[in-house]
């Protein structure tokens, strides 16, 4: 059994990663911190974990947690207080999934355009992995931090990583339209996410200015080896989960919808995760899974890109366990299918 | 054009208020308040009303309002910041529709109990008319204050009415199980109303315990004439408006289903807002207006009778002009139907 | 009074219409006819009406119509029933407000390819006026027959018009991509409309293939004076009311957003039900209203407009009632205000 | 292994059988029937299962299943149905969890009188085992066939029994007031379960009437050991999963809330998925699992009981499966914590 940790444990994706990790055959929860002044259990702080854990919340103290016996960390800390925390751990040896964007942008001048302060561990953040499996899948096995990707981010990076790599598509025309469900904004109270402002209602956010912009950003350029902007627009809709991200770019080739669909198929054939139909997906058949569910439409000349998943299980905690399988060799899909 | 003035106007059922009386052919509204220290526009603070009302919310002051020839305040404030601005307005002779629950209860002793606190405006309290309509409606034309009923207490108590005026039931055997859109709980964010947290759930909450068991034994009492009790149950479903109430009682004598709707069917016989159908009824059928929906069956020998209504137009501001039609001869439906 | 009669009331349209009318000083609706072989009360069909129309459903026989006097008819039928029952009436001289689609695209050749079968009735197709008022308000006044517009194609036209009128995009780059509530789908239930499958989900749905496509396209090719192309993407989540739609376009030279903003101000200045904000809009404010609202942002170097409404009312039966007022010569806000 | 089959694989608790079966470490899905005409893949039935099973659902042929080394059979049949299939199996030895309501009426006249229509299969009836676990539970290893209990009643009978057992209540007094989320109705698309029908609304129905009624009483009896009445109300609330039950009771006798609260930790000590917490349970922390969460309260001197679960999983196809557990000698928690 791997011991392992989880820092901040009072949002959904703690939540949501505990739920995961208590299904794990190798993973052994032997300690979750929580930033309160209360050491509550963590089944107080989540009542649908009653009976099934009985650890109590505590303080980070880094010594703590690796006399423990931990060997990996799952950060679920805001950003900042992300990368103010983890170095303590990473130079004790501890690996460390951070579910934060502290270490998901490699150039700290992007990192403090888009955050709005400096970043402080410029070290670490050297060698991390952006951690999206099927993109730098080769390069978890042997990372000590592993930066979790946001949740927008990989529908779009997926749904594009096959046109980009092949440079298919004009790789300034993209438009990139996610649907979110309101988990996505975190558990804090606020009035634009109070029942009955969001309920029954539908709106766009942060158009062109949402964080998730550099990752998406950053990733489709690697794919492409050359830069890749997109146009980003987020929108909330009353639902707790899910992601359904539509995917717009103009080819620089005609293409038939079965040559597209081959070319996604070939892309993702050793993905267990990307499933990829013909039928056009709904974020209901994601639910709950670590399933990134993709289709491809040409209308009129122009490619449509349908991607979806569950925003805390594929867009967080599930592929923070995908991960952590590939850290410490387990088979990619435990506790996740 | 009666002139009015609305106090306390950032929350949901100020704004419920202000699209009706926008409505209103004999009311215009002249002011309205907030505590907020900018003035801002009221359509900044409800974006639903731009280009529907130039006002701009001011602090309030009782001599400005009167010096604006306000004849009729409503009165949006939590309660305790009522009975301690509300006086100043009676004073100089404005009348006032007072949607907090200061003034619901007659016994000061029983507010202390519920509110925790002691009840600072005596005087008013006890010329106060509890502004049901449809039990109180004689007193409400002549009333300087009208004290207008909670939520939930108008579908126990509209519910009942028929049964306890005859003494047809156990007056200690009543039961209210009712379940309420999250709107009713205010426009202030809370965990316990963050949308991932009440969407997709349900719960009860202050079994035994809600502020509005007084409230409906209180008018239950009075209309049977002798003490009424309740165990009252409320419930937070996932939708944003309206009241849906079970109750259940057991008769004196047994009560054949027809027996009980011509019951009903006459006590409400002069009420335009109580709908009586053989069809149980839905919220969806009620929500938007000022009715008030009831149904009655006959189960092995109890009573059961359903309730329901939109908790933002009749159990607040519906109701509230309805109380305003009555104060001011204005035809009762005026603007509600 | 006018008198009007509602043919086909058995749908959200007719319901949400019938709401409206009864709210109208000058009209007076005297028929509603419904294809079901009994003649329910209305308030039957649609229990919320109860106690507000006490009207019984009728087949529909033209003669009888013209015989009760009506001067408009509203016709909330599906396409197809629509053009083999309304020439009856056109023919005896009464005016119409079609809410279908029958009579919305003047080329019956784009009308067949569409919707799959030829269209019947050209020579009153010839006279029809697309009621958008906005765009084709001076027309309507004069107009026997309008084609009440569809419920998406409100937003993309409105929300494009400023700049496809000014060609100051490309014309070919528009996408189109809406998010709808549920209502939108009528009221005959479907798998893909029930509430365990559609409540915690979002999808979209013919992609490119949408019947609203050639009816968005019609209207912008007059707006510009050349042909308009548009990428349409519906997609549906899960609330009941309101469509946001986000458009994208190509700007032929810069525009900076107050620039933008202007452009619509002024385009829009005699609009009373289109509201220009400076932040981006939601459906819930405009829920249960005529008013489309619209937001511009300009995201690097490209264009996004963002407009919402709700489907019910703008998208279709306050719209209707809207084009009504024009052509009897109310006031345009009417019942709608 | 065990080799299963699932008959009936197109409604929600199938699917739902088949995520948790395909989790068991012990269990082998080998057949899936339908009565559909079609041969689908069970992953195009139910798109969520793409890549995570590859069988075909098949016709139902009994001798085809027992060849295919089948050794339990669940039935997701409709009532009826169910008793017009399963006798084929039983008789070739097959074990058996059916959940439908044919086999859960003890009494064939209760059964007529409930469902309209005779029992076909007295001699299977007489064998079957009601297959609530925490009541029941000493019977289910070597039953052969168990009929798996309904949605509401677990919540009704495992919420009451400690007061009945015990006899600390009133058997008469009994008022059960369920809501539920309306996947509980199934699959079929009707009106009253078209999303903008039961969106945003709740609804009683079957008062007095509902066919869970015989069931609560037959097993209440049972551990009353007398005969025991109930008055069951349910209601659909809009969301997907869940039922809240709320319980009614008068004591025989004073009781603290301590004590109750003694009581039922007492009776539930050895039930790991009955919950008991001081504080009111929300349907969201039951939601995907197989507990059944209790609260209780004295108001008054009555009892309110509150019990919720998800209906899906605790309400049918988790408990299917813990009854599977008990039959074959697996560690009754095997795929369900």
């Amino acid at each position: 059994m791997t011991k392992v940790a989880i820092l901040g444990g009072s949002g959904y994706t703690a939540l949501e990663l505990i739920k995961i990790l208590l299904r794990h055959p190798n993973a052994d929860i032997v300690c979750v911190t929580s930033r309160q002044e209360e050491t509550p259990l963590v089944a107080e702080m989540h009542p649908s974990l009653a009976s099934r854990i009985s650890l109590r919340c505590e303080p980070f103290h880094a010594d703590r947690v690796v006399a423990r016996g931990v060997e990996c960390v799952f950060g679920c800390l805001p950003h900042g207080a992300s990368m103010a925390t983890l170095p303590s751990l990473l130079e004790r040896g501890v690996r460390v999934v951070d579910l934060s964007a502290d270490y998901r942008l490699r150039d700290p001048n992007v990192y403090a355009q888009w955050y709005g302060e400096s970043h402080h561990d410029l070290a670490h953040l050297a060698q991390a992995v952006y951690g999206l499996p099927e993109i730098y899948g080769e390069e978890i096995p042997t990372a000590q931090l592993v930066a979790n990707p946001g949740c927008y981010p990989q529908t779009a990076i997926l749904g594009l990583a096959p046109l980009v790599a092949g440079k298919h598509i004009d790789l300034q025309s993209i438009i990139v339209d996610s649907k979110s469900g309101i988990s996505g904004a975190g558990r804090t109270p606020k009035l634009a996410y109070h029942f009955p402002e969001c309920n029954e209602s539908v709106t766009a956010y942060n158009i062109g200015q949402h964080r998730h912009t550099p990752e998406i950003e950053q990733s489709l350029s690697d794919v492409a080896g050359e830069p890749v902007e997109v146009l980003f627009t987020p929108h909330l809709i009353p639902m707790n989960r899910g992601i359904f991200t539509t995917i717009y770019a103009v080819p620089r080739r005609p293409f038939s919808e079965s040559q597209l669909l081959d070319l996604y198929r070939t892309y993702y054939t050793k993905s267990p995760f990307v499933r990829i139909s013909t039928n056009i997906p709904a974020t209901r058949d994601c639910a709950g899974t670590n399933f990134l569910d993709l289709a491809v439409r040409v209308v009129r000349g122009r490619l449509v890109i349908l991607a979806c998943e569950d925003n805390l299980v594929r867009g967080a905690s599930g592929v923070a366990v995908q991960n952590f399988n590939r850290m410490f060799g387990f088979d990619e899909r435990t506790a996740l299918a």
